[in-house]
């Protein structure tokens, strides 16, 4: 069992976050105490995943009551920050979602809101051995009977979640079963959450692992050398458009073309049924200087501009199957979420 | 007119380069005067790009040939040093062709290599120049009437040729008729040709350009962002099947899905009829280093390896235009460059 990796965790009187902006060279943590540091570090990505987002928006809530206790603030000062933690990125569901179920405890206090944050932190590690589970049975029974080659994009493990991951989860339960050759981790630019984070939790876990440009991995699908793709999600629609690091897309776009499956992990918490479509998933912008500059020094000319989404929408016909904790649907064949909660 | 790079000259006793490598921090000149500086040039990507790869393998001869007269090398050893140069990477055609065109004039002296090798530098310039007018005219008669939003990757421009470029000879011409709005070119990992050369071309022509991660391109692409995508080759099978710099075949996907034209610029030159399809032409893989580390740090934990193919092959059927000097083939139609070749 390697999974020992703790993302987030309550202690006692603040957040304690693995700092993921420093990994793999450093393994660094930081307790959060109030709701700026916790924007902060949220949009810094110290703390990033969809899952992830979800323990530490609940917690947060615990984070506003105190700091508002310490610094005397009414309940409309620790409201209006609460909601700011809610809104420090707008793409992932699952951050919302995390306040929104610690908020309807703030009348009982500190103590109940953190026990609730815990258990949204509970579910989320038995929601990924399902996912796990789920994802692994799914794929064994279609992919040749041998070790798997498989590619992930960006980083569902247990850095992205409280614990064991999503796409990983399927990748280390996989593992457990001997069925992985080794894992394509693309690199994910321009963060390297692939290269840094991925690569670090699969080579932990003692699996094999090729970092490759995440240009690389359209061809590297389309040449063979490709079994499956697991990637996580950081909203789902009603109709089974995905959203998920930039850069999902091209993945899914080869799987199409080569008849490799294209499977999406995550909790059920990332769907969200009141969007129709993907055309309704606001895609975060970020700084062009991620882009443009490496540790600093600018790469690109200085009179150059960025575009720089941090996100992109699979259209649900290209998504092969979604695993969530309640089993699997098959959503390019019709299996979408929105008629799986109406049935 | 903006097209004052001088990639290659040659400089009386030795070959002139542009430092592709410490573009766009600095605009530095080596002088080759040897075999193996210029094997090292070639395969560092101090000198790069299909047409200019050509262009420094007839100029290679010459070299070869002043370091054999100086060295005392018999024709023996001379013709190793130029097989050498001819090998040096593997996957443009135009490397080999260069040399082979310079070949047949050593035994004429170094002036008539020279001036061999001069020719092809001007041609390759005045194709420029046909490609640019052709593939402009193919796609302003298919385009939208209004200023143009083009994606291009990798760099193809006056610094991967003699001068005036492939790709960016599209982009130059098109300008210069007032048709470009912006161009977003992929950063193009693992050696930011992308961020560091096309966009340092770009913004000297004064040409809007927004660098993206490469995994941006085909989101940037189905979001209706991109009126067509233009790229070079580095070789081109018989039936259209083109090499060109690892990620270009995820544009390619995303331009067909998306029903945007995909086109390939390139010299006639590059298209290698020995080969009936791209199954046949070599991929360089290159040292993992430069996947795992930045400037000498690395960013992958230790124990991770890399994927690091320099290029990938885009089926004939997604490439729209193949446009050379000659003008245009509709390849996805069934144009393809061996029938062209046969009328």
């Amino acid at each position: 069992m390697t999974d020992d990796v703790r993302t987030v965790e309550w202690a006692g009187d603040g957040l304690r976050l693995l700092d993921q902006t420093v990994l793999p060279g450093r393994v660094e943590h930081v307790v959060v105490r109030d709701v700026e540091a916790l924007v902060d570090a949220i949009r810094r990505l110290v703390v990033r995943g969809a899952p992830a987002l979800g323990v530490a928006g609940a917690f947060g809530v615990a984070v506003a009551m105190l700091q508002a206790e310490r610094e005397g603030w009414d309940a409309a000062a620790r409201d209006a920050a609460i909601a700011r933690v809610r809104e420090a990125r707008p793409t992932a569901v699952n951050l919302a979602a995390g306040v929104d179920r610690a908020v309807p405890l703030v009348p009982k206090g500190v103590d109940a809101v953190v026990a609730e944050a815990q258990a949204v932190l509970d579910e989320d590690v038995r929601n990924n051995r399902a996912i796990g589970a789920f994802g692994a049975d799914w794929i064994t029974a279609r992919a040749p009977d041998r070790p798997l080659r498989i590619l992930t994009h960006c980083n569902a493990g247990a850095l992205a979640t409280a614990g064991w991951g999503t796409a990983l989860g399927v990748v280390r339960e996989l593992h457990d079963r001997g069925r992985v050759e080794k894992v394509y981790a693309d690199e994910t630019r321009p963060l390297l959450q692939g290269s840094r984070l991925t690569a670090w939790e699969l080579v932990r876990a003692g699996i094999t692992c090729l970092v490759q440009a995440d240009g690389a991995a359209p061809s590297t699908i389309l040449r063979g050398l490709v079994d499956v793709a697991v990637i996580g999600a950081d909203r789902i629609a009603a109709n089974g458009d995905t959203a998920n690091k930039i850069g999902s897309v091209g993945v899914a776009l080869a799987c199409a073309a080569a008849g490799v499956p294209f499977v999406v992990a995550a909790p059920w918490s990332t769907v969200d049924l009141s969007l129709a479509s993907g055309d309704g998933i606001p895609i975060e912008e970020r700084d062009p200087g991620e882009v443009l500059a490496w540790n600093g020094v600018r790469t690109a000319p200085d009179a150059a501009g960025a575009f720089n989404p941090a996100f992109d929408v699979t259209p649900a016909r290209l998504v092969s199957a979604l695993v969530t904790e309640t089993g699997v649907l098959e959503v390019a064949d019709g299996e979408t979420p929105g008629r799986a909660a109406r049935t």
